[in-house]
């Protein structure tokens, strides 16, 4: 972590209008920008930092660079009573998704399930909101997203799938939703960060270029990411292309650009379903209640903290982040700033924080 | 492993003879004999040796008490053009869980999607078939069952959620489909053969009674399983249980019974998903053929073998023991006839073996 007397702290609303008034300078409509900046600054309140605020930064370099696409319209190419292809057109990722969500969320109110797969749908950031949506009017969502391939198959040393996050959230009675969001993969920015503070990898994360494991973040770096679990993240990150680019029509594994490629399109596809607990036997949002309560009144092993279920920790974050606003460090909110300018947006806006 | 003396070879064919012999003499009406006995033989197969013939003892002796209830059919309880609730009446697990499977893909074929909750299953076996069967017809499955709560919640000491199998197959052009089917929290029976073996676990498997991370299979057996993978198996698991019991309206976590009851209802659960790629992009073959292309063609990590993908190794293994018997050692063999004529299938009827 940067040095502690070079973290800023900006406040939620702040960052919203921040990224509101930069996306807006990059020609973004207006109700474009706010769904971007609501999944942006969820993110960072959530301490998902990799997909808060910073990737601000991306959306610029790939709005400027002709890659994202503002007021792109999804166009449904195919569509059935529970299900829909739809074309994102290089659009920006957050409406996109989230306007995906809504329409299986209805078509799961309609027949049950509902289930959208969308193409050419850029970075749709962190994948919890959007199955949070649906969870909070009674419904189980799953999401899954795929992205450039730096990740082992299991066994293997070169890169074939993304960090192709997954992520599901549940209603729960009387309570807060259960929301789930993992990668299948280990991430470059988990190494990043490891190399910039000087830290060692744990283990099972990177191989190095000989492909043998390694803790050097230097060494995974140039070498190759695994799975998470092994043949578990394998297994679930492969079934997140076929959700994805496979049930879509997109790009699946190799075929997804290097995320450094700008100019071409980047084409990774989204995927959501969503399930109405009523049209089955009605009670999964007691069965979440009950099963999240016996988890949280578990004895802890040892030498961990109290036992948390899926949704906790990020919740926990947001409260605190909501009342102390989102740290930012000196350097990487110069690195922010510096691709806005880089990307057409300079000066760049004035942002309140402490 | 029993010494190699003691291994005897029995072929399919009578392994399946055996089964469907065993499960008449027990009053299971022929056609749900013959659903059983491919399934654990399939099973056997495939090399998940816990979900084979051996298990014909745990079904004998559950059919013996009564827990287990031949000849129950399935009752459409809930019913709409994608989704149905089904109650399983306590019937026989793999018959109702192919019924449910089928159901779910006549389901998706009308509607491209198709979803089947089961409760009150019963054991339905390795779930690796049931989702196989409609890749084999070019449609996406996932499928899942709970179990008997012996794993902790991550950074728990106690069990909350079964070993929570999910499993998800893939049609893929030109070729086998892929077919991944994972438990998501270790397995007692995994310890258990450590124990017998005398070999120690491999760490991340068990904690022993205190919640201290434990090698040693006497301690872990003693004391509490863990989730694959830390989170990320959690977040399945627990997935597992609300798609399971949650959907269905079945006991989920610490409701669902201990099995070493054999009186009362075990009540489980089922969920399987059915998806039609023709309702989407329709590329779902294609894709999964080339991403299985690459990943075989992918440079082994250092001591590993050639990277498989999901179904290789257990296709590997079919066609092995299809050839060379299934290997049984003789102290499992016993073991299983003692459980037999304890259920009152006695003589125990000859099976061929070398």
């Amino acid at each position: 972590m940067t040095a502690i007397h070079h973290i800023h702290h900006i406040p939620h609303s702040s960052a919203h209008a921040f990224c509101v008034d930069v996306l807006g300078r990059l020609g973004v409509p207006a109700e474009e920008a706010r769904v971007c900046a609501e999944t942006l600054v969820e993110a960072s309140l959530r301490g998902v930092d990799s997909h808060g605020i910073s990737l601000l930064g991306t959306f610029a370099e790939r709005i400027h660079s002709g890659q994202m696409r503002p007021g792109r319209r999804p166009l449904v190419r195919r569509e059935g009573a529970a299900t829909a292809l739809v074309d994102g057109q290089h659009g920006l990722g957050p409406p996109l998704a989230r306007w995906a969500t809504d329409l299986a969320r209805d078509k799961a109110r309609e027949t049950g399930l509902g289930a959208v797969a969308l193409r050419d749908a850029n970075y749709v950031g962190a994948l919890a909101p959007y199955v949070e949506a649906p969870a909070r009017a009674g419904l189980l969502a799953v999401a899954a997203a795929n992205s450039t391939p730096r990740v082992a198959p299991h066994g293997g040393r070169e890169g074939l799938h993304g960090t192709n996050p997954i992520a599901w959230a549940a209603p729960a009675a009387a309570g807060e939703p259960l929301v789930f969001d993992a990668a299948t993969g280990h991430s470059a920015a988990k190494v990043t960060q490891a190399a910039e503070e000087g830290r060692p990898l744990a283990p099972g994360i990177g191989l190095d270029p000989d492909g043998r494991p390694t803790t050097d973040p230097a060494a995974a770096r140039a070498g190759t990411l695994l799975p998470v679990g092994g043949a578990l993240g394998y297994g679930f990150g492969l079934l997140v292309d076929l959700l994805t680019g496979g049930l879509a029509g997109g790009p699946c594994g190799r075929q997804v650009p290097p995320v450094t490629e700008l100019d071409g399109p980047y084409g990774c596809s989204f995927f959501v379903l969503v399930v109405d607990p009523a049209s089955f036997g009605g009670g999964l949002a007691e069965a979440a209640r009950s099963l999240a309560a016996d988890a949280r009144a578990t004895a802890p092993a040892e030498g961990a903290g109290r036992v948390r279920v899926p949704g906790d920790r990020a919740r926990e974050m947001r409260e605190q982040r909501l009342a102390g606003g989102i740290p930012m460090g000196a350097g990487r909110w110069q690195a922010l700033t510096r691709r806005l300018r880089a990307s057409g947006v300079d000066p760049v806006p004035e942002v309140q924080r402490d």
